[in-house]
């Protein structure tokens, strides 16, 4: 039988909104992070293994994890990552944390949502180097995951899109609720320093938030980089232009989500920022032709500090063993 | 101040030695395993982060956790591992659980405990690339980490000595109780099949336990590979001649555990025996000059599934981010 669909509460933030409802900023152009609901939780557990499972890669090296680690903020912290064969990834690793508030995915937003994403990493050459066929045949040979596969879904039907279902489906729970940022919209008036406060108007009033806004802080439009001045790292890539065919959307990407984003160093499509310091500088004379000082840039980065949320808590999942029918990696 | 040493005491198992102790099986060539005692927990959290931790690699991409997979029975499932810039590695990784009860630790008894062998990996060019120097200075950069160290220690003496003491103590953790086949020792008469136990029988008589006992069936001796017959795979390994100089010590290899070996394929020390049919077959021949029928094998390899323990089950561990003075990886 599959698990029925389930409603996912979390409790902490619904009795917090409760408590603290009385003083919320309801007028603010960033929202606080809710719950993730409705999840199948049969396919959240199977894609957790899934997700934390090298054997769909080529390799036997790689897996989701690798380079959207859950222990480093969904990211890898690299510049580009690091591929099958040690390939050079062309371009920085999202962070998959809060992802699926994202109005598509990859940087140029090729992908409509979590589950279309997913199967690509798996049969890119430079990434896991696998293909969906040899994944499933992989799977299918480990009885273990053939019984949760049915578990989850009800049938026997295991394949690419039972397979990038059950990833997306854990990606959901990747939500980062309860930031002390989220605290002060919610109500909680001393969650937020002078500093961080003033971090946060100069933010609006600078129009960081035109683009930042919303639940994710980003994630919800594709911008041109370097609007009054030119991006000042790689600037080979086509952006959302590789998506639409159109000129004019060259050098255009989804804004990135600033949840989180202490952690998910370096910045940029190209990673080529280390340091918010850095990342806030650019922007600011870049998209905004504005010149922070030090102190105010000081402010904005303690602003976006106050966004990180509440990590992902779960115990790592114990991977299914292959079978003596199941193909080995090659990793050499 | 630092953490208290403390007991931990495994209540279950605890439990299940109280309860079933009349009927135990006292003199097996096998005995249980215990529960770790005496760990200092402020160590264990501290070490639990250090292992997962990339940052302690060249590229930023390795972790101890990379080929110790703690999802993967403490292996990474391949003949030999991949290290820094996909360097092929020159033996198999043994499974990091119970590794507390090895005489001494990798292959060729190189490192006397945990603590010596933590640090090889890290300084390895071919693993993770970095230098011990280098590791001590990204950690002393990071914060969290500095107050994690003094918490732990008890100073800030935070060297290379203090890393490896952290993810020594939390290895010590890696123990796998209750496997179906302890069950059976403290006395659960029915934890076993008629086909495992007459595997086991099949295992003592033939002498496969006069390697294979105590606590870790095996990493209690060093045993020369070939006895009766010629090794079939790569017969190029020193051995524990690498260690003792001595000729006779040529191809000599510390006896590995077969706790979890389900978990722990490849076979060997250069991992070319992919299933336990096969592992089984060739020792039989080449260490005892007995060849197992194939229902004799069938019967050997499900009493070895019955050393399958609980794996470790801890919530996954959220590091500390870099500062804006941690030294960048050199992923490429």
């Amino acid at each position: 039988m599959p698990f029925k669909k389930v409603v996912v509460a979390v409790a902490l933030v619904c009795a917090g909104l409760a408590t603290l409802n009385a003083a919320a900023q309801t007028s603010e152009p960033i929202t606080p992070i809710r719950p993730p609901k409705q999840l199948n939780l049969g396919m959240v557990e199977l894609g957790k293994k899934l997700y934390f499972d090298p054997r769909l890669s080529k390799s036997g090296f790689i897996s989701c994890n690798s380079c959207h680690n859950l222990s480093m903020g969904g990211t890898d912290n690299l510049p580009t990552s690091i591929g099958d064969r040690w390939h050079m990834g062309p371009i920085n690793a999202p962070t998959v944390l809060n992802s699926s508030l994202n109005l598509a995915q990859f940087w140029d937003g090729r992908a409509p949502d979590l589950q279309a994403q997913a199967g690509g990493p798996i049969a890119n050459p430079g990434e896991m180097g696998f293909s969906h066929t040899l994944a499933v045949d992989l799977l299918r040979s480990i009885p273990a995951y053939v019984r949760e596969f049915i578990q989850a879904f009800g049938d026997d039907k295991l394949g690419i899109h039972q397979v990038t279902a059950a990833i997306a489906e854990f990606e959901k729970t990747l939500v980062t609720p309860n930031s002390r940022f989220d605290q002060w919209l919610l109500g909680k008036q001393d969650a937020l320093s002078g500093e961080e406060l003033a971090g946060y108007k100069l933010f609006k009033e600078s129009g960081c938030v035109g683009c930042h806004n919303g639940e994710a802080v980003g994630g919800n439009s594709f911008q041109k980089l370097g609007v009054v001045a030119p991006f000042p790292g790689n600037k080979q890539a086509a952006g959302r232009a590789a998506v639409t065919g159109k000129d004019a959307d060259r050098f255009s990407f989804k804004v990135p989500t600033l949840r989180n984003v202490e952690l998910t160093y370096p910045y940029f499509h190209d990673g080529s920022a280390n340091t918010l310091t850095e990342a806030v500088d650019t922007m600011g004379r870049i998209q905004l032709g504005k010149k922070f000082s030090p102190s105010e840039n000081a402010q904005v980065v303690a602003f976006l500090k106050t966004l990180t949320g509440e990590q992902p808590a779960f115990t790592m999942p114990i991977l299914p063993p292959s079978s003596d029918k199941t193909p080995r990696p090659m990793p050499f």
